[in-house]
């Protein structure tokens, strides 16, 4: 027996229409690329993402076509997605940090028909132009007045939009249908096409909302700093027109000073990006002495939130910060560390460890951890397993991959992450499941010894990784960097260890390096750590 | 081309898991039946909900399969409505004040065929048991010590439920299956069964939790004075375990003196019902001195929240007002009235003033107004018109009625309200369609001019209804009861409109009557009205 409710199917545009309607006057303001600042409404962007949408159709753009976008956070961008989304096409944001060769191999493969490019990136387009099998016409999102010459077939976005009016209706879509594509780089492979769906992103919008994990309210006034590029924006162009809340675009500039102004000046009550954004802020403040009087939350995710950070937001600047964790697969919120009751009384220092927690699941996101057999462990804040996640907005399979293998017998997605959950469900990233190290059956977390090794005063640099081991499988290689003017030996090194972790943890050997090995955006390598280390044998 | 997120369908019992995995010790705390103060938690709840899920199946409650409940709102009620769930049965929740009949004739025409009853309803039950053709056996929501004899088929609840373990895992349910079943009774023809999916209930508990609606939080500890009964529970037994909030059930004494016993003791900090539960609050109050330290926020709605009631709890109490509107049909939130940054800055009398509206929508229910013909009306805080609602938890159907004329053209549904909306999505209820006067082609709302006319010191009472007139179509008739010891004239109380409403507003005539007919709670029985006045002309 079926209910009697209505047919309403869950698809992107009436977000923007609830805005447009409910919220007509609330402002998105933006830095442009070309350096003005910008200000629209949702009841204008709506009208200009309809008039997208006409001439998307005009020229001939279909249901399920791919479109790319190379582009900062600005309206012209936001309201690229809806005139697309509008006709049933899909937004394929590209992270222009990619090696060029990425970007060129990531548009082949979504086979994307046109790009919408940023005046900032088109020395890549320059680059990559050759290579593009797809690409039938770049959109340069600016005005005539500010469009360069390019060699490649190339029209000024507002030109091009000039072309049609806003006499236009959003096509019918199933709730089912692709949105938007995002590629994830792993350490191995090639990139990883995730498709979102409308039904996806409506969910995981509605999911963000709530008072527990992002609390958006139409009052809000709320700056995405992530880069509409970074894991679906990490939702934020469908959660802030759900919610009525303000927006402010900081375009292509994301230093100290350029995001303090706009926090200022507009008022901003809540922004959200990857800590170092965040250091740079801080770096800013701590520097010129401003302060931040307007904002009300800061939500920091993408890598884990270092401790200093969020001390110096709550205790200097009076603001609550919600450390967050999720991935491209998860659309891309998976936990945010807001107060539950148990711990709603919790303060200083105390409050600052469970911050470092990356928080407890909204509804639609399940979560478990589990050994290498797919067993699942406790829930009581010490056990580490794999991370793995379920629900209506992670993903199922990767674009043009066989994905067979990629849920487990219960439908989980393994999220690559090693993990503690405690009994009132806060999460702890404890480590890559690709580095933890198995000793004797049991897990040790490199990520921990790491920043205890780096607490050491000997020690510049610190990196953890496992070494074979004939009695134990494997166990802890600590290699350090020393810090400049020191000569720490190794019983030393060790002995800092002794009473900090259980004794099963501490390294057997530590190694001096004058460097650690690093990929292109900073992180340990350790892959090829472990490569250098290959034949390293433990003293029996 | 489909997104490729997982299929996760969108069903009820998916909220009480993420209650109890992630929040497994908040408490539910009820009132009792039987009298004591009970205390269980989500955990404990969903064990039993899993037990009763058992129990139904072996017993042969098959999917689509609808079971009744007449019960107040207690720990007990709401595990039944999840086990009835979690095989996919619908729970129908009876109201217990209407007549005897229509009980019987709502349960007949549901075909249910279970009664779980609260003590409290045997009576009735008893009364009506040679009506009831198709009930098989009545559950008595006690425990083997508190059974009374029946003269019908009855076992104890927790005895027959100690019947089943709780190893038990809930049936895998298509999201548009029925979850719910409430009859609302209109002025007209027998009471229609309005049905509700496990979608739409979920999509309604999502778009109710976020911060401008009722903004839930795992910190919260709600108390629904709202019986389970009305209205779908306005959600809460939804919405609650999805924020993970704790919950407090008043269970059967909704008087002034429980209500703020347990408001008190437990430490609730959002209550909701209608506004005749606060007058009681209110004046106990007044009466005892006690005051709300706890208590945040009220939610009031079911009719209109009279401004005394919002200024006392605001001004006095320091309690924020949550006026909001829905009904039966729209499962049931429509709109709340929490403050835009467009009124943030009201206080005082202006803040009353928005107050009095009943709020804007959340995302999901999508709102216009019309004139008879279905031409929109604009959003400019005066015109008014019909109000109709469009979304995922808004009717489409009643229950085994031709409801083929139930939506209009583009899907919405027509509430039989009358109302305004202003430029910031603020909508005001004026009239019921059926009672707002049409005078040459424009619409006069007799609420208004009721309470208009109860402002005259010399009047008791007030109604105004439409009359025919021959050139006007209909001119509205004031009926007036006078106050004790007092004779006004009908010049006097016409005068008194002059200025205070658009001169066309004022009403053609006064009738002085002794008394003005009333229906069972109490509303003007304006049908009876009109018949009376049905020959009246106007004086040329
Ligand atoms: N708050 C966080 N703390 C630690 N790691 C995080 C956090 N947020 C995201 N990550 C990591 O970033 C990965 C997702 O990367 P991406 O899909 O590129 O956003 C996750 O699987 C985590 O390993």
């Amino acid at each position: 027996m079926p209910g009697l409710m209505q047919d309403w199917s869950l698809t992107c545009n009436r977000l923007l229409d609830h805005a447009a309607r409910n919220h007509p006057t609330r402002e998105i303001v933006s830095r442009s690329v070309e350096g003005p600042i910008h200000r629209t409404t949702y009841a204008q962007m709506r009208q200009r993402a309809l008039r997208l949408a006409k001439r998307l159709d005009a020229y001939g753009v279909k249901e399920g076509d791919r479109v790319a976008t190379l582009a900062w956070n600005t309206w012209r961008h936001m309201e690229t997605w809806y005139g697309l989304l509008g006709i049933g096409a899909i937004y394929h944001t590209i992270n222009p940090r990619l090696f060029p060769d990425q970007i060129a191999w990531i548009i082949n493969h979504a086979g994307d028909r046109l790009l919408f490019v940023d005046l900032t990136f088109l020395p890549i387009v320059e680059k990559i132009w050759p290579q593009l099998s797809t690409i039938e016409q770049v959109i340069v999102l600016t005005d005539a007045e500010h469009m360069p010459e390019t060699t490649f077939p190339a029209v000024a976005y507002e030109s091009w939009l000039a072309e049609a009016d806003d006499d236009f209706a959003w096509k019918a879509l199933d709730e089912n249908a692709a949105a938007g594509m995002c590629y994830t780089s792993g350490t191995t492979g090639n990139p990883k096409g995730v498709v979102y769906s409308h039904r996806s992103n409506v969910l995981h919008a509605m999911a963000a909302a709530v008072p527990d994990m992002l609390g958006l309210a139409a009052r809000d006034r709320v700056m995405p700093v992530v880069p509409l590029f970074h894991a679906n924006g990490w939702s934020l162009a469908f959660s802030c027109p759900l919610s009525g809340a303000g927006m402010v675009m900081p375009g292509p500039r994301m230093d100290g000073e350029a995001i303090w102004e706009l926090l200022d000046s507009e008022k901003v009550t809540l922004t959200a990006a990857v800590p170092t954004v965040w250091l740079a802020l801080l770096q800013y403040l701590e520097k010129t002495g401003k302060t931040l009087p307007h904002l009300e939350r800061v939500v920091i995710g993408g890598s884990a939130c270092p401790r200093a950070i969020t001390k110096a937001f709550e205790t200097t600047y009076d603001v609550r910060v919600i450390h967050a964790w999720g991935m491209t697969e998860m659309s891309p919120l998976g936990t945010a560390c807001s107060l539950k009751p148990e711990v709603a009384g919790l303060d200083g220092e105390a409050l600052l460890d469970l911050q470092e927690k990356q928080g407890h699941t909204p509804f639609t996101v399940e979560m478990k951890i589990t050994d290498d057999d797919g067993v699942e462990r406790p829930w009581d804040g010490r056990t580490f397993g794999r991370l793995k996640v379920r629900g209506p907005a992670v993903s199922a399979a990767y674009y043009k991959e066989d994905s067979s293998d990629l849920l487990d017998p219960e439908g989980y997605f393994d999220t690559g992450d090693v993990a503690h959950i405690d009994e009132n469900g806060y999460m702890q990233i404890t480590d890559r499941a690709k580095d933890v190290i198995k000793s004797g059956g049991e897990w040790i977390s490199t990520i921990d010894l790491e920043n205890l090794a780096l607490d050491h005063p000997d020690v510049a640099e610190a990196a953890v990784i496992g070494v074979a081991h004939p009695k134990w499988d494997e166990r802890p290689l600590l290699v350090v960097v020393p810090r400049e003017g020191h000569t720490p030996n190794e019983a030393d090194i060790l002995a800092y260890f002794e009473g900090r972790v259980a004794k099963w943890w501490v390294p057997n050997a530590v190694i001096f390096v004058e460097e650690i090995p690093h990929t292109a955006t900073g992180k340990i390598r350790k892959t090829t750590l472990r490569e250098q280390f290959a034949d390293f044998s433990f003293p029996q």
